[in-house]
């Protein structure tokens, strides 16, 4: 199975009604008046980061793309739960934790420590309070809406490839929690690049109903026009990407990059290039 | 570092009050005048499970492990997340997530699905709702109290041996959860046994503050008496260990295994032995 038969198989199982159907980064959890946004991310050696990999970086990425998905639906971080296989590197990993807890302001609830053989896998869950309701959803995007994305797109790729000014970027990437907290009254449908412009911009399409993404490409800002075509298929950038009522008057910066339309024979196209995960338009696991 | 080390390191961390200084197995969030219960537990193969396990058995324990943890609390579970590392018997290990979460009514919120290299580990955070606050903490024992144990020790040992009428033991554990719902309200300190008798003994007669605990030899329930000394040691059993009144008329059967004292030289003795945790009372990781 890969991961999209996987989770296709878990629809089966019994699911709690804030899981959305599996639909999104997120779960919700309404208790008491308040809405909680549960996610969990991992992180495993040779697929997420190599054996080489400085540890305090792997942790702060490990909490940055956690906090990442809890931005994507305006929640303010509660606490996370870290899953810790133990290694000859965990001065280091508690390093980059500890950074990564106090620079976003968040604690630690608690969690899970073991030996493991082989490849290390970390693990994260995260909890938030979600300060709008309902909070933005993947699948909410409505044809008539404009596509925003927020910053440049490229810069993890960069920093990746050693290049100096993008190295933090890559290694120390910034969740764009007041972005999304601010965002989340004035947008449709609303994610977190973490795959790729263009699979998440996929993804959000099929997510909502019969939409089609129309994006073009001269108003996708990219780190490096030059490798337009990998910085808009490359991960880990963490930017927002969300639809708006494209006269809405955003609190954040943001680039309109196109149009949801309704379902024609497309689900996303690029100029007049049709698009599907087939022809290669970002990273999918297994 | 080893496992206690690093939750040693752990405390210089930014914690949720909630975590309780990382002395119990979940910890807990008030939100909207409720108190969650929240924990995580991981299996990895080669620790938790052999190469060669039923990955059906591998994914009930999975679940089970952690909803033991919530009955601890007294909470009743309000749903899971999942991480899964894809591997080639995902069917299996489906069908046994698919059996817990329906035995035990119990509801997926979502995860996280990521190929991985290498030997495989999966998580699970499990939320709970707190039926009775406070909620019992490992760290409430008082001197005076009785120490009690539902259940008989050593069935999982049996089980992973191969006897065959305590195979369901092992591979099919059950977390007491309507038994820790209805012990919550008159118990002092209670904990699942996780990691055998003795060592969750010691464990709870260390977070709780100047008591020792008393065991008595030709109390404690243990299912083979000719390998008495195995049974209190071998963990996976998933019973209840809890000290209360001496006194309570308790609403769950269990038995009387010794008394909380006000600490003397010892933490632990069983009969006039003083146990620790070099003595080699239990399993331990790393």
């Amino acid at each position: 199975m890969n991961e999209a038969e996987f989770i296709a198989a878990l629809r089966n199982l019994p699911l709690h009604p804030g899981a959305h159907d599996l639909s999104d980064d997120c779960a919700e959890l309404e208790i008491g008046g308040e809405t909680l946004v549960l996610t969990h991310d991992s992180m495993s050696e040779g697929t997420h980061f190599r054996l080489d990999a400085d540890m305090s970086d792997v942790a702060w990425k490990l909490v940055a793309s956690n906090l990442s998905d809890l931005a994507a639906k305006g929640a303010e971080p509660v606490g996370v739960l870290l899953s810790h296989s133990l290694g000859s590197n965990d001065k280091t990993f508690l390093s980059g934790l500890k950074s990564a807890l106090e620079k976003f302001e968040i604690s630690l609830f608690g969690g899970d420590t073991f030996a493991a053989e082989g490849a290390k896998t970390f693990g994260m869950t995260a909890v938030g309070r979600a300060t709008h309701q309902p909070t933005p959803k993947r699948s909410n995007a409505e044809a008539g809406e404009a596509i925003y994305v927020t910053g440049s797109l490229g810069r993890a790729m960069l920093g990746y490839e050693g290049h100096q000014e993008h190295l933090e970027a890559f290694n120390r990437p910034r969740p764009l929690l007041a972005e999304g907290i601010a965002l989340a009254p004035h947008v449709g449908a609303m994610m977190d690049i973490s795959d790729g412009l263009l699979l998440d911009c996929w993804r959000m399409a099929t997510a909502s109903k019969d939409v089609s993404f129309e994006l073009r490409r001269e108003l996708i800002p990219v780190v490096d026009p030059a490798r337009f075509d990998d910085c808009i298929r490359w991960g880990e950038d963490y930017q927002l990407l969300f639809t708006a009522d494209p006269k809405a008057e955003l609190p954040v910066e943001a680039t309109r990059i196109g149009t949801v339309t309704s379902s024609g024979f497309s689900v996303l196209r690029l100029d007049n290039e049709i698009l599907t995960p087939e022809s290669g338009i970002g990273y999918q696991h297994g």
